[in-house]
C-alpha cells in the first residue's frame, strides 16, 4: 500500500474508512484524501452503489486510481439475505478487491464461508458496539467465526469496541490471527453514548493500540473513521491522522 | 497555561506562533485556534499594531481572553533603534505579558539588558536561519547573550535551525538554561530553500526534539509556526498539532 512506511518498524498502513466522507462526492473525497496524504480507502456504497455494473464500477475505481488512491476493500456491507451475499462478492470482484468488510446476519455465516472458498476472498467482520445486537464486539465475532474458514476474520472498530466496554488493545492481541482490518478513531466515553472525537482528545490509549499492532506484526490498514463534524470533517481528520502518525513515529 | 497536560509527564504547553495567521483577522484566528483546541498564542503585530494604545491593546487581548486563549508572549518584534526597544517593552507591558520574542540589532543588546532589568521581563531572541544575517542560529544568539542578564534567552525556531544546517535537539540541549520559547514546525530540506511542511512529513526528528524538551524539563510553550498554505492553513495546522500531540503522548 502506497503510504506504508518501509523502515522495518512500520509494517501497517494508514487508510480512511469511507463512511467518513458520507456527505461528499467522490471528487471531494479524493481532494480531502490528497490533502491529508492518505492513499488507502475502504470504499463505502454511497460512493459506488451495490447494484453497480462493471462499467460503473470501473469508472469509480478509475477515479481513485488516477488520483493515486488505492481502494483496498469495500464496506461495511450489511447482508441480510443470500442474494445480498452473492451481490457483495460479485461487487467486490468487479471492484478488484480481495477483501470485504461486512456484517452478514449470523444465519448467513455458513453461506459466506462457501462463497469465501469459491472466490478466495477474505471477509473482515465489523463490530458495531452497543448500538446493534449484530456483532457488538470482537469476542462475539470470534465466537461466531473461530470454527469457520480462516479467511473470515475481523475488522475491529476500536471506537465501538471501547463504547461496548472492551479494551481494543486486549482484543487485538487476543484475536490477532484474525484481525484483517481496523477502523481507528477515538471516543469521549466508554459507554453507548460515547461519541467520536479527534484522535488524542478522547479516552482510547492509541499508543497502546499501535504498540499492540506492532507486536502482532499487523500488516493491514488502520483506517480512520471520523464520525464528527460530518459536513466539515477535514480539520478533525487531519488532526487525527497527524496524531496517528506521531504515535507511529514513536511506537 | 491552559492546555498543558498535568500528568507529570508533559511539562510544556502547545501553542501557536501568530505569524501562522498572517492572512486572517483576530476573529478568524480565534475560530481556528478553538477548532484545533490550542489555547496559547504568541501574538504578532499585524493583529495588534506596535503603536497601539492601552485601550486598543485591551480590546484585542480581551477578545482572545474571552475565547479562552492565553496570549503568553508577543513577537517576533524586530528592533533597530532604542526607540523601538522602548516601544516593545511598553507594548508588552500594556499587553500584560512578561516575555517578548524579539530580534534586536546586535548593537542594541546592552540597551535591551537595561530594559530587562527595569521591567523584569524576559526576552527570547528568535533565530532566522540562513535568510538573515541577524541571529542565524541558536549558537549565534548564545554567543551574543551568554554574558548578559539571564532573562535574555532564546526562542529557538527549529525550522530555521534545520535550514541553517544545525540539529535542533543538539541546540536545545546545549543552550537549555536559556531556551524560553520555541517555534516548532517541520521542513522538507536542511538547506536555505527548505520549506515548511506538515509536522511529520518533513526531515526534523520531532520525537527527538520532544524527548530533549522532557530531558531539560522545558516548561515553556512549543508554538507551531505553520508557514505553508497561508491562505488555507487549517488542515495543515491540525495535522501538525495532531502529530505533536501524538509524539507527546509517547515521549
Amino acid at each position: 500500500m502506497p503510504d506504508s512506511v518501509e523502515n522495518g518498524l512500520n509494517t501497517f498502513s494508514i487508510g480512511m474508512a469511507g463512511y467518513t466522507f458520507k456527505e461528499f462526492t467522490v471528487e471531494k473525497t479524493i481532494e480531502m484524501m490528497k490533502r491529508i496524504g492518505v492513499a488507502n480507502l475502504s470504499l463505502k456504497d454511497f460512493h459506488m452503489p451495490m447494484n453497480s455494473n462493471q462499467e460503473q464500477i470501473n469508472a469509480i475505481i478509475g477515479k481513485f486510481k488516477s488520483a493515486g488512491i488505492n481502494v483496498y476493500t469495500v464496506g461495511v456491507v450489511y447482508m441480510k439475505t443470500q442474494e445480498s451475499v452473492d451481490q457483495a462478492f460479485e461487487y467486490a470482484k468487479m471492484a478488484g478487491v480481495k477483501m470485504i468488510v461486512g456484517a452478514p446476519d449470523y444465519g448467513l455465516l455458513t453461506y459466506v464461508e462457501k462463497k469465501i472458498k469459491t472466490y478466495d476472498f477474505k471477509m473482515a467482520i465489523h463490530n458495531h458496539g452497543p448500538d446493534n445486537p449484530l456483532y457488538p464486539n470482537a469476542t462475539d465475532i470470534w465466537n461466531h467465526i473461530k470454527d469457520l474458514d480462516a479467511r473470515i476474520g475481523i475488522c475491529i472498530d476500536i471506537g465501538h469496541t471501547t463504547r461496548d466496554g472492551q479494551d481494543p488493545s486486549v482484543d487485538v492481541l487476543k484475536y490477532s490471527p484474525r484481525i484483517y482490518d481496523m477502523h481507528i478513531k477515538d471516543v469521549d466515553k466508554a459507554t453507548k453514548d460515547g461519541k467520536t472525537v479527534e484522535m488524542g482528545r478522547g479516552i482510547i490509549n492509541i499508543p497502546k493500540v499501535v504498540e499492540t499492532l506492532r507486536k502482532i506484526k499487523y500488516s493491514g490498514s488502520c483506517s480512520l473513521e471520523f464520525e464528527k463534524d460530518m459536513t466539515d470533517p477535514l480539520p478533525g481528520i487531519a488532526e487525527s491522522i497527524g496524531y496517528l502518525k506521531g504515535v507511529m513515529a514513536c511506537r
